[in-house]
């Protein structure tokens, strides 16, 4: 019998607990033996989950109990759930966990320690989708190429809608708020952190690269307006928060923002709160992963799935895939050197000679021009709506500047990126 | 240093061998030693497959060589590699192998013998997906309520082009003989065989059941029309031939033919040779996975991440995900109780009475009309294109024998069923 120990019993260890009970006939027949939960931490006693687990709120319950084999932790932060899993780590105790923030910062001081240890972490990406499974051991005999994922329900939630009910993006948040997909401060969804912290994940099993958030480029969808994504649409194409890693001879690019899409794209198809990852590899070519990002239930189905995969066979795989380092180690690509197409809006008082000044500065700037349109945005304002080849990002960033310092523009451009 | 021995070296067993060549720095780095191929059987010793291994044409020639630690069998077929694998995991030698046929007929018996060796077959289902892995490990959380996929890109080929392009099946059937997507001899394909064989290896995974070929319905899309998916178009459903696996209280049916699915579904908008397998667990809801279902790098990057696995761990999970049955066992439901919605077309002389004479044959089969359109198909008949709410099979299918006896009714009535 294999004895579990939730550190951290809220909607997801309530679920974790739940399907150990109500799927016990098919986990213990796959499982080989029955996995029960020991105990639980919480830091409040006196509410009550439902639960007829021993509870409580000293992690030293956990920790110290020679019979728990396996600690979910399930806390939450970075700091604090850092040195307990260390502790349970150290004292022989297999880990899981699906705190993606944990792993952004500090993935591979725990890969060293959980070197002879099972250290298992599905449900930090993608929540029930096995994508670190697919990834890690059914992906393994390819260079990945890229790996282009929607990684976060809420973004793409607020993006959906935006696009087939032409909500605007403050209703669109309040609603999401209102039905429990958007927290009460929302800038970690929609500012591209909490997708940033699983890109970092997937980056480290793909190509073994030891990034963190602030080495990569992060933007979220704050800017992205009703007219961004009817200009999408009209040139055939939708707006996704995307996770991007892509390979580039012996760099790797790592970033986090809106995207243009073409709709016939399958990750482009792929809509509400789902998440999908598309996955390129050099020899199986493109395979593509979808489900439920985020729920107590789909999450904690990740949870149980290395619960039952460690009673099966202990330690089977590398934490983060690699047994030993790669020759000719892969480096993270400077954010000035990533290129791309891009998309540009730009509000200008509508009188003459603004079109040749506006084109004047993608001249010095190398960028190319593949489409504009004008259209009228107020009684003397119009937006320029412009697409571009392939360019740099130094120099789309140099020209953005530029272009916002010019008097007959009135606010800063935005930029979407084109994949 | 692991060495791997290859039984069959054709398109699939050449990518194997190349793929461990390309990638070595990446595959030695994740599996954390080296994997070399030490030689491979072939009928043919003349023929030049730009390897620079040491080929042979007697299977003693691995079997025998105790140096070998994996043996990949790729040489089709049922018994011979059977009698083949067979050899091998007695004589301890671990087991990839792509080979569906294989396991359709023989998956437990070989789960027997490789209780305590490892048995991969990671291919043998959608190529390059790992659907096996997903399925397997993935989901182990899950009570599965039903599996629903394109496992054969031949026929989602031929569906595509038809829905998209207008084609007709003997025509698009030729072209995809001369694209090299079906065999000469396509009855495999497009009679759902080869999905069949797929779909019962994923039941096994799944379910725990022991199904054969010849225990399951198996239909194809050899009598799919353009008529048809014009119908299916109109009401907004696409055709795709699928594999069907679906648990009903301590049953499961198990089912492959062409299907009426609607658009929105996501597994509707995968095209091309493309495959794709929605999962439904009780726990996790929906996930898909989608990505090439052939081809001889794809396929063998599946089979290259088995021999990953097996020199990471040896044998870590049970072969078909159960490692003893489970109390309250699955049984399989007799074809006649599987419930579906049905599309009937019925080419009818253009006379009076006859639309009175047919519903009264669905009155009295106790199957209900949703819809029907008449049209004409020819000067003096007429096609009925219906489609039925939930019914029964064996009620369709004895309903279908009594209007083919009308005599106003001019061929077989082609059925198509509805997800």
């Amino acid at each position: 019998m294999i004895k579990v120990g939730i550190i951290g019993v809220g909607t997801v260890g309530t679920s974790v607990a739940n399907i150990l009970k109500d799927n016990a006939d098919v986990i213990s027949a796959r499982a080989g033996q029955e996995i029960v939960v020991k105990s639980g931490v919480v830091k409040n006693l006196n509410k009550d989950r439902g639960l007829d687990i021993k509870l409580t709120d000293n992690v030293d319950d956990i920790l110290n109990d020679s019979e728990i084999d396996i600690v979910v932790e399930l806390m939450g932060g970075v700091e604090e759930p850092f040195e307990v899993v260390k502790r349970a780590l150290k004292s022989g105790k297999a880990v899981v966990t699906a705190n993606k923030a944990l792993l952004a910062y500090h993935r591979y001081e725990l890969a060293r320690l959980a070197k002879d240890i099972a250290f298992e972490y599905e449900a930090s990406v993608a929540g029930g989708i096995p994508i670190i499974n697919a990834l890690r051991d059914g992906l393994s005999a390819n260079h990945i190429e890229s790996i282009m994922g929607i990684m976060n329900g809420t973004c793409n939630y607020m993006m959906t809608k935006m696009t087939n009910e032409g909500v605007a993006y403050d209703d669109i948040l309040k609603e999401s708020q209102e039905l429990g997909y958007a927290e009460a401060d929302p800038t970690f969804d929609v500012g591209g952190y909490d997708a940033a912290h699983k890109l970092l994940i997937l980056a480290s099993i793909a190509y073994g690269i030891d990034a963190k958030p602030e080495d990569i480029l992060i933007e979220g969808i704050e800017n992205v307006t009703q007219e961004d994504i009817a200009f999408a649409k009209e040139f055939g194409y939708a707006i996704k928060l995307l996770g991007i890693a892509k390979k580039d001879g012996n760099e790797v690019e790592l970033r986090v923002h809106a995207c243009l899409i073409k709709q016939e794209e399958m990750i482009a198809k792929i809509d509400g709160v789902m998440n999908g990852i598309s996955v390129v590899g050099d020899k199986v070519g493109e395979t593509l992963y979808y489900g439920p990002g985020a729920g107590g239930d789909a999450t904690a189905s990740a949870v149980v799935a290395n619960i039952i995969d460690i009673a099966r066979s202990g330690k089977s795989t590398p934490m983060l895939g690699f047994d030993k380092p790669m020759e000719g180690k892969l480096t993270l690509k400077a954010t000035g050197n990533i290129e791309s197409k891009y998309y540009l809006r730009i509000n200008v008082s509508d009188r003459a000679g603004v079109l040749a000044k506006i084109t004047k500065l993608f001249e010095d700037n190398n960028i190319s021009i593949e489409t504009m349109l004008q259209r009228p945005a107020s009684e003397n304002s119009a937006n320029l709506l412009i697409s571009t080849h392939t360019a740099f990002e130094r120099d789309i960033q140099n020209m953005i500047v530029g272009i916002a310092l010019l008097e007959f523009v009135n606010s800063t451009p935005v930029m979407i990126r084109m994949v």
